[in-house]
């Protein structure tokens, strides 16, 4: 039986008294307590009210429940998170002085680089504290979906480290054309499933209805909601949209402010992000957002969207479920309707009708900018990137890369870029082959 | 035309003027200083008599050729190679302290982790060097074979960012099982053939000799050596066994003497790695070994190589040549015979006939133990460090491991082991998977 984890929760979550840097941050900071108005509310689907945390509860446990709602303005991180964390981060904030040559621009250009963590993307922040307060209140098990992989892949990392089985359900059309990151979720010990399954009555119907079906995001979600809510022990994780991951993330610009002045820089003058649920983004420009509210800084902040999926630039900031069956919470969000399906684009992580209600919120109130990049675009930019700095981004992030380097031709002398490079493309590389 | 590089070379190594943490080398350490007996030279094939550096002028740069033969403790890092080294390095020392609870061990458990470089492993500690001296000596075109694809991968990063053409001969096999690594070439700008290819006489003959052969290492460095011999504008460049290959992985070793008093720690006992021609293991322990020599102390040096190339406890200690073919200088070496083919194990990297001259000394004058491990024992190490500690180790690394993981389980209380992690398995999930 290779897919048990050896070690019980009641160990794994206890800090093991590890050194961690200074450098790591002890607080997530919440964009709520500065922000002008309150984001609004999710919405109950059945009764259109606010969502209670009785609401939730069959989902999250309780302390994720409460980061969904607070308006504190920061929130302490567990210590035991804070170690695992210490593994790669404080992520590099590094100088771009090779891209900088190659566009024969002006300006000083940072990458914040989260491709470092131990599945090449900045997911894992989320999925550690995700499964150390599942783990905590005794959850032994978690259900998630995924679709290009990423999220999967870094949940059953999280899941193993403290001591949680996890079961993931993956688009079909993912599972059968990404088989290394299925392996990667094995290697970990988790149960990856091809969506729709057999084993829920979500999956079962549609299978029924649609034999030849490639699955779907909204459908993997369905299966996984499913499978946790009848389960007593089991809860379900998300990696993107909701506010307490924007809370999460947020250790990625708190640093990027850090590691800025430490090079001896005042701040940024603009900070490019790839949106596709919006995590990242949120993560790396929310401090920067929170210093520009409180102590009036102009820092812009740009949102870098797949012109194949635009949320932000093309859709409509209403209510709308986050998934196609219509189980989870209404939020207010821009959205391109549930029912959107987006085209099959390389960066499959930006597939994604909606956009997570923080920061359609703050578009909205125009404290945050919102482009769309084409695929192509995109792709020259990674390859630009790759060969000037050595890294191959993540398809996501070759759009805020293609964002930066769009601004930095024209850039004034002396402009301070950071760029947001989620994540590295090294299990992504057929698509750069494809563009070749 | 996305093959070529957009950068000259007269620009690419002039250093960028970036910030480099003081806690990067200023230079390497090179073992011939302290050892007891100087390393037997290597021999010119032809005569039998020790190489001249106009033997070697046609494969490699001066500045190459001087570090094969010098017996300075240490060579100063040029500035230009220490600002790339400074994108990933120091590369991080972490305390194994969920392994160590795994496991029970009263042991301290440490791992030196090369996986965070661009490439996933510790070759571009060599091929960022190497790439530098030749740019600044005007090479401008690079060849070189590869196996599993790491050093191919590690050349084509470096000789993007120094502005230099890299031309890759990949074995046939692994070009046709291993697409990724052809891609992650390619994607650096880097041209990749199928070894043996029409290109070369070598190859030529080859094909017309065995036209349905898989190809081999040894065929694979006849052709890019002469590929590079007919072009006076290209060298040669070889990922491991070589002196200044060792010379330039000694950062690894250095930075972890650092680490270790940093941590607390007097030093460490035992240091595992893994030995295929030599490189990270040398560059992790030679530091450590200098130490012994020089001032006494007593850390116990551990080679870890495959069951099935078992050229350290199986091989004789004598002159054999590098290559099939029998094109490369004579090296003093434990070797299995130039004409040994190792069975297909997942860990590529270790699938060579024989073994770096250095280490090959050193574990002859007794400084340094070796074990064989087999492939079970490997992943089953491997697995249990993933799940533990969450990074999923090379298949080559997971031989280092294992040798860590049976020496901790009986080891006494306090003692400090420290492993050296060469890279991350990313790309080698389906070897996890075939073991699963």
């Amino acid at each position: 039986m290779t897919h048990t984890q050896a070690m019980p929760p009641a160990v794994a979550i206890e800090p093991l008294g590890t050194a961690v840097p200074s450098t790591v941050p002890t607080h997530w900071y919440n964009l709520a307590a500065d922000l002008p108005e309150p984001v609004p509310p999710h919405l109950n689907p059945g009764t259109g009210e606010p969502l209670t945390p009785a609401d939730l509860a069959p989902l999250f446990p309780m302390a994720l429940i409460e980061q969904e709602v607070t308006t504190e303005r920061y929130v302490e991180i567990p210590q035991a998170v804070r170690e695992i964390y210490a593994g790669w981060r404080p992520s590099p904030l590094v100088r771009a002085s090779r891209l900088e040559r190659a566009l024969g621009t002006k300006a000083r250009i940072y990458y914040k680089y989260e491709g470092v963590s131990p599945v090449g993307s900045h997911k894992p922040n989320t999925a550690v504290p995700q499964a150390y307060y599942n783990a905590l209140e005794g959850t032994t098990r978690l259900t998630t979906e995924t679709g290009a992989g990423q999220w999967g892949a870094s949940l059953s990392f999280a899941a193993a480290l403290l001591g949680l089985t996890c079961e993931v359900w993956q688009v079909r059309a993912s599972y059968d054309a990404k088989p290394y990151r299925r392996m990667q979720m094995e290697t970990y010990g988790s149960v990856c499933h091809s969506s729709p399954s057999e084993l829920t009555d979500a999956g079962r119907a549609m299978r029924e209805a649609y034999p030849d079906t490639t699955g779907s995001l909204g459908m993997a979600i369905s299966e996984a909601v499913e499978a946790a809510v009848k389960d007593p022990g089991a809860h379900y994780a998300l990696g993107s949209v909701l506010n307490h991951v924007m809370l999460h993330q947020s250790v990625i610009g708190q640093e990027a402010l850090v590691q800025l002045a430490e090079a001896g820089e005042k701040g940024a003058d603009v900070v490019f992000g790839c949106a596709g649920g919006g995590s990242n983004l949120a993560g790396l420009t929310f401090p920067f957002l929170g210093q520009n509210l409180r102590e009036g800084t102009t820092t812009r902040l740009v949102a870098c969207e797949p012109a194949a999926c635009p949320s932000l630039t093309q859709g409509e900031y209403r209510y709308d479920a986050g998934d196609v069956a219509g189980l989870t919470p209404l939020m207010k969000m821009y959205t391109l309707g549930k029912d959107f399906v987006p085209p099959s684009i390389h960066a499959g992580g930006l597939r994604y009708h909606g956009m997570s209600p923080m920061v359609s919120h703050a578009v909205h109130l125009g404290l945050m900018d919102a482009i769309a990049v084409e695929q192509d675009d995109a792709f020259a930019a990674g390859l630009l990137f790759a060969r000037a700095e050595g890294i191959i981004p993540a398809p996501e992030s070759t759009h805020a890369v293609a964002g930066a380097v769009a601004h930095a031709r024209t850039a004034a002398d002396g402009e301070v870029i950071v760029i947001g490079l989620s994540g590295n493309g090294v299990l992504d590389l057929p698509a750069y082959s494809a563009y070749l």
